[in-house]
């Protein structure tokens, strides 16, 4: 099953930090590409390549300036479906399970600002992480954390050009380059 | 087992949603409290305000200006013990259960832009939610997540003003008075 992120309503100015946690979260968590809509944002587009060249994987961001037909490809092309990430949604623990047995690739939507009322009817699943307001970065983790059932924790990134080896009380950071290894 | 978070080296300007998103997050996920070092930001502690107001609980948010003594506090006078999440850290997976199975209160630190190589040497135990750069947010929803083992999605927040009523395809929020229900 492939995941893909869709993020609605992103705007260049206000919410360049989050956007960039939310797609960073969904590259570190199992999610294989994403797309956001909204604004065009080239910065970014920039700090997620920087992060897939040094630390491996093949993750990727497009920019789309319809996400409604992302949606419709989403399903008319790939035969996928849609879970929309929602506080007014069904509980999570309600309804994981039937999203993780149904084998199709899943695109998982994230509001931004002002959803329309659209991507409620839309979605296959509208899906609330509790039912109290926190964030998107926070209900996409706990999502794909649950939808993966924790296998995404021990992911290997192929190709990283910096790798962490965890230490109990310091930063180890292994770089490689084409002729060494540090 | 109470949980309380500590978030260092707020900035004003440039943290504010981030920082916002982080605190609801702990709010909503099962953290009881959460105290943040920086600068201080008044907006920030109104928002933060304001959501407990509306969706209940007794989730409050204090200002240090010294993380160093707040962690010092919780160590000498609470018997608390202290987790760091680090991307440089022991891998959540493989140490989990030693902090479930730990029965004093948790503090867990959350950094910001740059942490003090100080705050590994405080901690109990640096913990990294995948060793991939990602989100504060995301690291602490799927530590929060996997600490309560999932208990947290389900947890009533007493004293609501608002009240999520989850539908599979619309918003439906239920609001109280103290002399009507709407």
């Amino acid at each position: 099953m492939a995941i893909h992120v869709l993020r609605l309503g992103h705007r260049s100015s206000r919410d360049k930090r989050v956007t960039t946690h939310l797609i960073l979260a969904a590259r570190a968590l199992g999610a294989s590409s994403a797309t956001y809509d909204g604004e065009r944002d080239p910065s970014l587009e920039e700090s997620v390549r920087d992060v897939v060249t040094d630390w491996g994987g093949s993750f990727s961001l497009e920019y789309t300036d319809s996400w409604r037909r992302s949606i419709a490809a989403w399903r008319d092309e790939r035969g996928g479906k849609v879970v929309h990430l929602t506080m007014y949604g069904i509980p999570l623990q309600d309804v994981i399970s039937s999203i993780r047995d149904d084998p199709s690739d899943k695109l998982v939507v994230v509001g931004g600002a002002k959803v329309p009322g659209e991507a409620y009817s839309l979605a296959d699943w509208n899906v609330s992480v509790t039912q109290q307001p926190h964030s998107e970065v926070s209900a996409l983790a706990v999502f794909l954390h649950e939808l993966l059932e924790g296998r995404e924790l021990g992911r290997v990134f192929e190709g990283a050009r910096l790798r962490v080896l965890p230490q109990e009380r310091e930063k180890r950071v292994e770089e490689r380059s084409p002729e060494s290894k540090i």
